[in-house]
């Protein structure tokens, strides 16, 4: 496949060079600054709006053991008074500029970003590096704010059933590594978080050498990157930030398996999760084989699982196959199962099996491989006309490991797959050891002596 | 019951103050050195030989995340050179003295003892204390040391299914607390301890406001004292040890399984671990209610379990009930049944519950409880014969956060255990959330596609 036009040759360049001319259909430049911190712009000329986006190295897999939730409370916190702005000010600016704000934070990054008319980019970058290195925090906001992220918690876990499963599940699926614990954070660490930790997180990781800039939108590269010199260029690095590890799993020996019970379940299901690689830097093919093999099984109407268990034998009435290769250190492969009326969990697990069983003995459709790939190129097409898409995935992948390249190599990585590949990475991962399996359901337990 | 003699009243005295007066039957003294350093005298004056041992407040569960096994690394590390001595003279120089010395580390502790004659104490004092300050570590030092743990844990889990069940059974269960880690560490982390990591965790923990001196046997409280301040008084306390805290557990909402298959097991079992609460200081009660559980349960022949798998039904050729309260964070409570000749792991299980169950339905049997109250008081009373077990006993409560007080009431504490408070802390315990249950057995798997 011939290489994709918006993603052709980038460079990260020393500030002080030219950056590395590309192909006239280039829309991607990189440039590092002085101290460390990473640019990327997107050209998109189509409209004068534009994203400013900061990506933190630092994910709730970065937190200390035992603050679990600081990384996603302090993405909260960047909110208050800084030195210039008000508690609250920095969204109303961007508001008054006709624009909006917001902040997301994962296991492996933090981002702030606002999306605004071209010109008001001098502006963004004044207010967001203010808060880089600037913030003001009193043990009032912390209380406050505190409040906000455990109600939050509330809403978005305590009170939904599937979610609260799915932090058991990763719990007890990673052994050792921080992706066991929810980035929201456990409750009862939540409640103990302090001003002292979230400054701590703050001042370790909330640093330019620990940052990757990324303006998509109606802009010139060199323009940004002026900018960039200007407003981000005199932030000091911090010299103590280390490298990235965090602790890996050990062999996993034994396959797992848990039962969610909870009265509020109206649809029981299953949901097996097997730890996967991720996609590495220069390291993608068994990644990408795995980012097919789930859609051969469940994307789409003619998908391995959806014929199977859905049309052929209606023992579901829904299945899929989940991958993310996104992911700095070890990911995860999941398959569900929802059965059908009548049909025991126990029963739709037995047919998922039998499904994944039949498929790896008959091996792959080249016509479906061939569709899915075809697909794939479409999409990889389509989406050079969305900056904001295409600024949220160099973000994504450049705070978990993978480098310019990796993504622009990605799209030829998917398209050499062969079904050899999809099945040698399905025996390989498709390992019970490898897993936690899960049922999901309204049933009460029956304890013992209860 | 009255007080028994030899556990009467301890203080903890300033080092200045002559040390409180007990009943003449006293045998267990105490004193806080200037720096910080706790110490324990516990007098047997039937022999000429004695027990040194030193108890740091530092065991795996206090290893900085990543670093699994570095306590345990460091006791190893602790028999190399120091300023004074070269490497392996230590022992030699114990030996040569006609004693014996060694080393454990568990979750919570660190701990290394020597035992010789009574007139070396001097002498064990004046080497103990060198070696918590004065360690000397070279690269060749950690390279050799690191094979001798890596061959240890070969040994020890590797060549034992048994070991491996519970290392995985155990980070199963734990979802958060650094008790789901081995204490001997995960394979891959041991392999990259390095020197910084085996001193980061010296210099933090071995210094004397984090240790405890025992000294046992043929000696005088006032003497150990004075050759206590002669030797260890000298050492500087770490201003910056801090509080100990571990991160704590989350709720548990699911319970779990686990099958762990290895053709060397031939003798399969099913094993179930519930999270259970330990022995707080000045809160002993629930401890003592599970401890005298256990013992209702599988000690000895006329236990409900064994009674009724063993004897009544013979569906098991072996079960037992375990809880151990001596814990600084959540413990466990264990039941396992291996079953007989032609019952299978899921029908020993049933078999297991169901005579829990039943138990928990027909209540204690007050002379069965009466006899293990009695027979826990005679164990009490001969334990006084064993100045060494005394001395552990001491070392392992005190370094899991109990004080001298809660070793002296916990005779008290189990005989006013009622068969009310038994079934209560019994039904809180026996919550299948907070478990995991594992089949162990030598059936191969049947993976998808194999």
């Amino acid at each position: 496949m011939p290489r994709l036009p918006f993603l052709s040759t980038l460079a990260v360049c020393a500030m002080a060079l030219v950056p590395r001319l590309a192909a006239a259909s280039d829309q991607v430049t990189t440039y590092k600054l002085d101290n460390g911190m990473d640019v990327v712009v997107i050209e998109d000329h189509r409209s004068s709006a534009l994203v400013h986006m900061l990506w933190y190295r630092a994910g709730s897999a970065d937190e200390p053991r035992g603050t679990s939730g600081v990384a996603h409370f302090l993405e909260h916190l960047l909110f208050k008074a800084t030195d210039k702005l008000e508690a609250g000010e920095f969204s109303k600016v961007v508001a008054a500029n006709g624009g909006s704000d917001n902040a997301f934070t994962s296991f492996d990054y933090t981002g702030y970003f606002q999306r605004v008319a071209a010109d008001r980019l001098p502006l963004m970058m004044e207010m967001e590096s203010d808060r880089m290195r600037n913030i003001r925090l009193t043990e009032e906001n912390i209380a406050t704010e505190r409040e906000v992220i455990i109600e939050e918690r509330n809403t978005r876990v305590e009170n939904d059933p599937g979610s609260l499963f799915r932090e058991q599940r990763r719990a007890a699926l990673y052994l050792n590594h921080p992706y066991g614990t929810p980035i929201i954070g456990w409750r009862h660490e939540m409640e103990q978080l302090s001003l002292e930790d979230a400054l701590a997180f703050y001042q370790k990781y909330y640093a330019p050498n620990n940052t990757i800039l990324i303006v998509a939108g109606d802009v010139e590269p060199q323009e940004v990157l002026e900018l960039a010199n200007q407003y981000y260029g005199p932030l000091p690095a911090n010299p103590e930030l280390g490298e990235r590890a965090r602790p890996s799993e050990p062999r996993h020996m034994a396959e797992r398996r848990m039962t969610f019970r909870d009265p509020r379940v109206a649809q029981p299901y299953v949901m097996r999760s097997y730890l996967a690689p991720e996609r590495d830097s220069g390291d993608q093919e068994k990644a990408a084989a795995l980012t097919i093999l789930a859609e051969l099984l469940a994307g789409g109407q003619t998908s391995v699982l959806t014929r199977k268990l859905q049309f052929e034998t209606q023992q579901a009435v829904y299945s899929s196959a989940f991958y993310s290769g996104v992911s700095l250190d070890d990911s995860t492969f999941g398959l569900i199962i929802v059965p059908a009326a009548g049909v025991s969990l126990e029963e739709g697990e037995a047919a998922l099996d039998a499904a994944v069983s039949e498929f790896l003995q008959e091996g792959v459709d080249e016509e479906q491989l061939a569709r899915i790939k075809f697909q794939m190129k479409a999409q990889q097409i389509y989406s050079r006309d969305d900056a904001n898409g295409l600024a949220r995935r160099y973000g994504v992948a450049l705070t978990s490991g993978l480098t310019v390249e990796d993504v622009q190599a990605w799209p030829d990585v998917l398209q050499a797959v062969t079904a050899e590949d999809v099945i040698a990475a399905a025996h390989e991962v498709f390992n019970l050891k490898n897993s936690v399996t899960g049922y999901l359901t309204g049933q009460a337990a029956q304890e013992i002596g209860q």
